[in-house]
């Protein structure tokens, strides 16, 4: 059984990576997505396991020291990261992960999982960004210039992933993904031994 | 303008490459063939600057010389090679460029065009390639034979190319050079400065 691909993705906020990520998932019956662990109570609705592992600060902190998290960080004091067993398990049964980041965690993960791909969607200018922030009407303007300060600091990262994606169409955008799965499946680096059983030696 | 992708195309004999690359090229108005220059002489109906450069020997020591060549060879008493400044040309315009080449010149390009994407086409199995030499019907059985045992040692070098695609069903193959086009543009690495773009910095 050939190993799926960890598919690392990382958008600056408002960057659209929901509505690519939804529509790569419709396409793709082999992909999953990876769930996090967090010390944050459950919200209403919210299922253990589906949405977040709910874990108390003790079990993360131990998942952090034996080495078993992908990733982690703290946030607004509760802790998030990536289970590496769960991972693990659907890679090596040959489905392909999507593990959804912000950018500080993006470059953990290459270090933990090197074989990783990592991808970086960004809007095609900052005006569009702006623009569909304000489209949104949901934030204030002070809301609204403190994610693009964000979004332009986060999008400094963006050359220290493996592929950039433009979210411009967003039916270009998903072949782009696309485009990115498959051929990754081609990298002779992928395909160990691929050639011994063609020669059947 | 863009920098376009030069591909660098290797596969065994009855690899099935030349149906590959017909079909791709079918798809893809913005994707060029590489031109070779060559001492032989023209056969009847061959085009210069269309099938060869038809050049003297002369000429073409000297293009070597130069350091005008992107990889050469002596086949039979002439010379065959790949003129630089054509290629370098369309991919300064933006076109992406296919040079069909044998196992030995592809491994001289990578030294030469370190940014090219190499792509080995392979068959599903060796038996899969002798049904399909038998089934054309017009080689003897020493042909056979001794194409077999060069498709064996060519398959050796399949691991130093980029990617590895199969030609088992042909429109799945298309698909696979397809994705690698595409990816391959999306690399962060092909962009430069573009994130400077869109921050407009």
């Amino acid at each position: 059984m050939k190993k799926g691909i960890l598919l690392v993705v990382s958008a600056p906020s408002a960057g659209g990576k929901g509505t690519i990520l939804k529509e790569l998932f419709q396409q793709n019956e082999t992909l999953r997505m990876s769930v996090s662990a967090t010390t944050r109570q459950p919200r209403p609705g919210e299922v253990d396991g589906k949405d977040y592992y709910f874990v108390s600060r003790e079990t993360f902190q131990q998942w952090v020291d034996t080495g078993s998290m992908l990733e982690h960080a703290e946030y607004v004091g509760n802790c998030y990261g990536t289970p590496k067993a769960p991972v693990e398990e659907w890679l090596n049964q040959g489905l392909d992960v999507v593990l959804e980041i912000d950018v500080q965690g993006g470059s953990q993960i290459k270090n933990l999982a090197p074989d990783c791909v990592s991808v970086f969607i960004t809007p095609p200018t900052m005006e569009v960004l702006e623009k569909r922030l304000r489209d949104r009407g949901t934030e204030d303007e002070e809301t609204i210039c403190k994610r693009l300060a964000t979004a332009r600091q986060e999008l400094t990262f963006a050359e220290g992933y493996d592929y950039i994606v433009i979210n411009d169409k967003l039916e270009d955008a998903v072949e782009d993904m696309q485009a990115i799965l498959r051929s990754e499946k081609r990298k002779s680096a992928r395909n160990p031994g691929f050639i011994q059983r063609v020669l059947n030696i």
